[in-house]
C-alpha cells in the first residue's frame, strides 16, 4: 500500500516535524488534532460542523461502541464511518483504557478482561483477540492494539507486569489483525518510569507496527512528569513512523510534546468544557456561565473564524446558557474544537516556516501565564 | 412604506392564494410556515442549519425573552436578530398566551396581568402597553397585539368578556405602538363560537391592521371545531392582508387552513416532536426509539432532502437516541422542520399551478389515513 507517513519538515531545534499520513479515507497533515466521538458522535456537532472546524480525523471508542449498538450491528450498517456519517479517517482506541478503569472488572487473566457491561450487567470479554476483532468490524482507519492501561501513582512491579502483558498483547494483536486498509499501531506503557518505556519501546518497534503511541499518560501525573515521559519516549520510536501521544490535552502539553516529536493527539477536553460553558482562548478560559457576560457584545475570543465567533456574542451564549438551549454548548464546543485546530495548524505553519522552538517557548510560557494548563 | 403584501396568485376553487410579505428583514413567500424559537434558539438548531431547512421566518416568544435575558438587555445588545443571529424575518407574540396559562397568575385587571414569575417569583405586569413595549424592544419585525386567550371549552360568559377585552387591548396595543418598521398584527379571538368571531373580526378590521392572526385556536377543539371557525373568520379578514393562523398545527390542519385563505403558521410540533423521536412523514409517524429500527439501513423519510435523511439512517439515529448522544434530537428535528418546509412548499407550488384544492383534499384524507392528524 505504499508509503504511509511522509516527513515533509523537520524543526532544526527540536524533534518537532510536519508530516502526511495516509489512510483509507484519506491523507491527514501532521501534527494533527482529534475530536472525540466516543459513542459514534462529537457531541452536539453534525459530521459538516465537525468538518467546519478543520477537523481531519476523529476518534470513536471501541468500549463504548461495542456495548451500543454493538460491533456486528455497526458492520452491517456499512462501518462507523457510515454510521456517524463521517467520510474522512476515524481512529478507535483498543477499549482498555474504559475497562481498566471499571467498577464492574470482573477478572484480569492472560487473555484480556471480563468484565460486566454498566448498561445492562451483560458479560463481555475484552482482550487482545476481541479488540482486534470488534476494531475490524467497526472499520476505523487507525486502529489501536489491546493493553494494560495503569493509574497513576502505581506501584513499581504492577507497573512492570502491566508493561509485560502490553508487550505480549501487542503481540496478539498483530496477530489478530486482518483487514489490511486498517492501520494498527502499538501502544507503548510503562507510566513514567524511564526504563520501562526504553523497554516496551524497544519490543514494540521490533513488532514493526505501522504507528506507535504512548498510552498511560494524562492520568494525574502532571505537565513535568508527562513531558519527561514523552521527551524519553518518542526519540526511541522510528523517524518514519506516526507518533501519537494518547488523551492529551492542555494547550501546552500539546505544544511541547510536538517538540518532543509527536505528530498525534486526542482529547475530550474541548467538548467536555464546551458543554459546561468553560471556553479556550488564547488569554485564558472564559467561563460562560459568568454573570459578567451579561451585556458582554464581544465573541468569546477576539479573531476566532469559527461559527460561534463569527456570529454570536458572549451575551448570547450566556443566555443560551442560562436557559437550558442546546445551542449554548453546541456553540462553546465548535468554538473549542476550533481553538485546538487553530493551534494545531499554528504549530505546522510554525515548523514548517522554520521558527517553531522559540514560538513553541513563548505561548507554553503564555499559557502557564494565563492558567490554561495543568499543574507545571 | 409602500405595499407590505402582495398576492401572487389565487386558486379558483378555493379560498388559497400565494403572496409576499414585505418586512424590515426582507420578503417572505406565503403560505409561510415558521418553526418556533421560545427562548432565542429553535431548540437543537443554528441559525445555518435553520435556514437550511428552507425556513424563512422563525418566532420568539415574549413571555420568555422579557423574563431571561429581558427585554432591555436584548435592545442593549442590539435586539433580537443580532441576539439569535438570524439576519431574516422574526416574528414575536404578544406573551397573552403564556400569562394566561401560567398557575402563577395573581390578578386581570382592563390594564393586564400581574402574574410572578417561574425562574424568581419576581412581580411582572403584562397588558397591551407593556407587551408592544417590550416587543418593540426586542425589534421582532412582526408582532402581535396583546389579547386574552380562553381555554377549550369555555364558558360563554367568559368568552365573551375575552373577547371584548381583546378587542379593547387591540386599540390599545395600536396606540402604544411605535416602531414603524415592526408590522403589529391584530389578533381575532372568539373560540369556536361564531357570533364572537365575526364581532371580534369586524371590530379590529375597523382599526386598519396590517396584518390579523387567528387566536384561541388549536387549544384541543379538535381538527372540525377549529376549521370550521377557521372556515367562518377568515373572510371577515382583509383580502390584501396577510392572515395568521397561530399556533397550527398538524399538516392536515394546516392544509385545510391554507384552502380557507390563512397565509402564514407556526407550530412547535416539528422540535418538540423531534426531541421526542418522533419523525413526521407522508406516510405517518416514525418513531425512531422503537427497536425496529436497530438495522435499519433507510433514511427517516425515502425522498426527503433534508441533512439527516441525506446522511443517517434510521439506526443510526435510534443508536444516538439510545446512548443519549444530542446529535439524535438535533437531526430528527432537521427532518420535521424540513418536512412542514417541503408542505408548505408544496401547497405554494400547487396554488401557482393552479391545482391546489384537489391536490388538498387528497393530502388531508391522506393525513387522516396515517393518523398524522389531530382528531376529526
Ligand atoms: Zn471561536
Ligand atoms: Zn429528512
Amino acid at each position: 500500500m505504499g508509503k504511509i507517513f511522509e516527513v515533509k519538515s523537520r524543526d532544526e531545534s527540536s524533534n518537532a516535524r510536519t508530516a502526511v499520513l495516509k489512510t483509507n479515507h484519506g491523507a491527514i497533515q501532521t501534527p494533527v488534532f482529534m475530536p472525540v466521538g466516543t459513542r459514534g458522535s462529537v457531541k452536539g456537532l453534525t459530521p459538516d460542523q465537525i468538518t467546519e472546524t478543520g477537523s481531519q480525523i476523529i476518534l470513536a471508542n471501541t468500549y463504548h461502541m461495542m456495548l451500543r449498538p454493538g460491533a456486528d450491528i455497526v458492520a452491517e450498517l456499512g462501518g462507523l464511518h457510515k454510521l456517524m456519517a463521517w467520510d474522512k479517517p476515524i481512529l478507535t482506541d483498543s477499549g482498555g483504557y474504559q475497562v481498566f478503569s471499571l467498577n464492574t472488572l470482573n477478572k484480569i487473566n492472560d487473555n484480556g478482561v471480563e468484565f460486566a457491561s454498566h448498561i445492562d450487567g451483560k458479560k463481555y470479554m475484552l482482550g487482545p483477540k476481541d479488540s482486534i476483532g470488534i476494531q475490524n468490524k467497526l472499520g476505523a482507519d487507525i486502529i489501536m492494539a489491546f493493553d494494560e492501561c495503569t493509574p497513576f501513582p502505581c506501584p513499581e512491579d504492577r507497573l512492570k507486569t502491566a508493561v509485560e502483558k502490553s508487550i505480549r498483547w501487542a503481540e496478539q494483536s498483530l496477530n489478530a489483525h486482518d483487514r489490511e486498509e486498517q492501520l494498527l499501531f502499538g501502544i507503548v506503557q510503562g507510566g513514567i518510569d524511564l526504563d520501562l518505556r526504553s523497554r516496551c519501546a524497544e519490543e514494540l518497534v521490533s513488532m514493526d507496527f505501522p504507528g506507535y503511541a504512548i498510552g498511560g499518560l494524562s492520568v494525574g501525573e502532571g505537565h513535568k512528569n508527562m513531558i519527561r515521559a514523552v521527551n524519553h519516549t518518542a526519540p526511541l520510536l522510528p523517524e518514519n513512523k506516526p507518533r501519537y501521544l494518547m488523551g492529551v490535552g492542555m494547550p501546552p502539553d500539546v505544544i511541547a510534546a510536538v517538540k518532543a516529536g509527536v505528530d498525534m493527539f486526542d482529547c475530550v477536553l474541548p467538548t467536555r468544557n464546551g458543554r459546561n460553558a468553560f471556553a479556550f482562548t488564547q488569554s485564558g478560559a472564559v467561563r460562560l456561565r459568568n454573570s459578567i457576560h451579561t451585556k458582554d457584545k464581544s465573541p468569546i475570543e477576539e479573531g476566532c473564524d469559527c461559527y460561534a465567533c463569527r456570529n454570536f456574542s458572549r451575551a448570547a451564549i450566556r443566555h443560551f446558557f442560562n436557559v437550558g438551549e442546546m445551542l449554548g454548548p453546541t456553540l462553546v464546543s465548535i468554538h473549542n474544537i476550533r481553538f485546538f485546530q487553530r493551534l494545531i495548524h499554528s504549530i505546522r505553519e510554525k515548523i514548517e516556516e522554520g521558527n517553531f522552538s522559540s514560538w513553541a517557548d513563548e505561548q507554553i510560557e503564555n499559557y502557564q501565564k494565563c492558567g490554561l494548563c495543568r499543574d507545571f
